[in-house]
């Protein structure tokens, strides 16, 4: 532990672009400003740019959302996210990123894929590939699936019980680790004219046999940069927490307030430390759009424009399917108080509350017009300098990573973060100057390019460290203990 | 019919590339020549580099092969393939795409997948997603699976017979037509700041309820260029020939005879006329290696120099895994007419039967050393004159479409053909000097993007024509005789 750099308050803020490969990923509507090239979603120009832009900016990593199914809560139909073009159409995000890499040479690929979705054997190689053709620079986002259409189309008639789809995740991760921690020894490619390509006796069937999957053979694939790549999770439910504290390296979380970040950044390192890691061995990444320009003034106008392009049909869209509720059997001028759904008053109270101020109730289009920009993560609007001191108090309020950034428009919600925020961010010291080398593992960490011997992943590995979790947390607490008596 | 150019002699020579994300693909063991690059088969540049290389050749496609398990059948171990490198370690060839399309506009890509590997759900929007990020370059190579040792690691016990396999993967094509043709209309995406980004009502539930799949929701993409992406095929079996006459727009053989090119060619367009076809709506390729040189000598020294790096035990590997019959209990100076099994008898007639003069009964070491270098296709070695001329009079003699080159190294096969052969062949008139524009379906055969009316994909398109193959059988065949009696 002693060698870590400590997690002080003044460290450099890390950066993640948010995206999505469709036109409307959370600011339903925009796709309609003169300024906004999400419609160009299908072309490789737009994401060999992008990607250009980001690592013109030092950003650690792009972030592709993905759903399988569509937004069809909303009125019971289809309709509405397709006039909307709210997350549908939608294309797939794991086909973008060799293009991307072509292009770059450190930005990081945060690729979401569902476990429910494709059998474990086949996606451990789309993994090991991509790691390969990086060299090392991607990550998985691990979802285990909450659109009921998608889980309908796939065959199934429902989707698991929430808790049941983690206790599936888990085995699915598990294979995983196996066939890309546990099944080839580093050193098994020989490329040797006389030995042979590879050494057989450094390849090990995996013999997995569990309650979802039997995967007898061997990995087809040979060790690639990171081996496992950076595990990426975002669930905020008890079981969503506990399967992040086991498997997450970066975490990404939305919190409307200061206080729910804090909390939230808390909770992640509680449930890490639970499992037996280093409280700092995930990186927690907030939710967040910037609106920026060169003067405050400037941003707000920039902002208020943006608004008048959101579309409150699409925004209800999206939020009757992250809430489950069906929000077209409300009047639009309804208090969205009336609305009976705990996951809505929840947010009426936290979110809502937070923000308004004159006394009147908010409705059901106070809501819709609140995530017309930006989704449900927080806003901030401002001047170079004013968005890089926030987000440099959030910080260190909050003990947060770093941001994951959606945008308003696309690419130029990222160009303008590159020009404007982040050379105030290094100004202040808060903010890369240059990349790292190396694999996204070893940017984010500094500890090299693989998962870390506590990690539940290395426990595959030939020869990994059985030892179970309480053994390890009943370790590093003492450790810890250690640390904080000098 | 009658505006299709006459498929007559000397016409244009179609050329497709034939790798495999591997080190050693259809030439075991040159891998360890010195000028060989397939070692970098991780890397994206040995992938960009090749497709401009292949580009600057006019060639048609790309065609990569792969598969999802082990040759393991060679002792019942992985211990051969993983020393020989034979097709294992193996990556992910469907994620190689789009790097490769960002530095080329012309050529096309053929990605192998199995039916049996992935849900077509998730599998339609993939297709979609490489139609619109290559701007209507791919093309499918649809295989049904053929390794025990994959099956096994999706939790299958046995592979479904041969047959049942093709049954099931008709169904996985119509789910697939259904959500790439009959799902959207063409004119279904508006983006339309007023009415909206997609047209509900142009956007159709597919509905699909069969033996292994039901797909009732709408497809999530929206259409790309060529819709249906260039269906191909390789099944040489009754069955595999019938599916082929119904799906199939590129058919890859592997004729060791200028009898049986012509033969596997005449069935291939027999199977088209019988499912209602035109029998010159399939492309032909046909395997080949061509080992050339500025001379008749030097092309004849490298191949005898490939040779010697050969290497047989990865031949044996291979091969048994193609014919499904352990060779590692043969004695390597064993008559291979002694191994009981008719694959392996018919190839040694066939094949051995065609080459051998000295009398000498052929071995199990003569057969892998033939297969050391170009797999189970055919060699052509010579000057670019010669080369072109062979070719051109095994066109005139089978009516074969083109061919599909299989590499001793990778990349200098690739390139020797595009300094030698590829001009040789444009003196003859014999190969294109300029890529036709549009879409790879355009491309080979001329009559637009789409599918055409009478293919079987087109049926399940709205207002798709829903006849029956024998009705268009009889129709098309009354045509043809119509055309015959002037």
């Amino acid at each position: 532990m002693t060698d870590r750099p400590a997690r002080t308050p003044g460290r450099e803020i890390l950066f993640n672009a948010f995206d999505m490969n469709c036109v409307a990923h959370q600011s339903p509507g925009l796709w309609r400003h003169p300024d906004d090239r999400a419609r160009t979603y299908t072309t490789l120009g737009y994401w060999t740019d992008l990607a250009r832009t980001l690592e013109r900016g030092l950003f650690d990593g792009l972030f592709l959302a993905d759903v399988l199914g569509t937004y069809d809560v909303y009125g019971a139909t289809n309709e509405g996210p397709l006039r909307t073009g709210a997350q549908v159409p939608v294309n797939d995000p794991i086909l973008l990123v060799s293009a991307m890499a072509a292009v770059t040479e450190h930005l990081g690929f945060g690729v979401t894929a569902g476990t429910a979705y494709e059998h474990p054997y086949p996606f451990a190689r789309r993994l090991a590939t991509l790691d390969h053709l990086t060299e090392g620079r991607v990550g998985w986002n691990v979802v285990t699936g909450y659109l009921p259409s998608a889980a309908q189309n796939l065959g199934h008639r429902d989707q698991m019980s929430h808790d049941e789809r983690y206790d599936h995740a888990d085995e699915y991760l598990e294979v995983i680790y196996k066939l890309l921690e546990g099944s080839w020894e580093d050193d098994a490619v020989l490329d040797d004219g006389e030995k042979g390509f590879v050494d057989p006796a450094k390849v090990h069937a995996i013999n997995h046999h569990g309650r979802w999957f039997d995967v007898p053979g061997i990995a087809i694939t040979e060790p690639s940069p990171q081996r496992m790549p950076v595990v990426y999770q975002a669930g905020t439910s008890p079981r969503g927490v506990t399967f992040a504290g086991e498997n997450a390296e970066a975490v990404f979380i939305s919190s409307p307030t200061v206080g729910i970040m804090r909390d939230s950044v808390r909770k992640v390192r509680a449930a890490a430390l639970a499992a037996g890691r280093d409280p700092q061995a995930i990186r927690v990444f907030a939710m967040n759009t910037i609106i920026t320009a060169a003067t405050d003034e400037e941003a707000w106008a920039k902002f208020e424009e943006y608004r008048r392009y959101a579309d409150p049909e699409g925004a209800l869209v999206l939020l009757s399917g992250w809430t489950g509720v069906d929000l077209s059997r409300f009047d639009l001028d309804e208090p969205v108080g009336n609305v009976e759904s705990n996951a809505i008053r929840s947010a009426v109270e936290t979110i809502l509350g937070a923000r308004r101020e004159d006394g009147r109730p908010w409705t059901v289009r106070d809501f819709s017009e609140y995530i017309g920009v930006g989704g449900f993560g927080p806003i901030l609007v401002g001047s170079g300098a004013t968005v890089a001191r926030r987000l440099a108090a959030l910080q260190d309020e909050t003990d947060v990573d770093g941001f994951n950034l959606a945008y308003a428009i696309t690419p130029g919600t990222f160009e303008d973060i590159v020009e404007f925020v982040v050379p105030e961010l290094q100004k202040l010291g808060r903010y890369k100057t240059a990349y790292t080398p190396g694999t996204l593992r070893h940017k984010l960490f500094g500890r090299g390019d693989r998962l870390p011997t506590e990690h539940r992943g290395s426990r595959f590995r030939i020869g990994g460290d059985l030892s179970t979790a309480s053994d390890r947390l009943e370790s590093i607490t003492s450790q810890l203990a250690g640390i904080a008596r000098p």
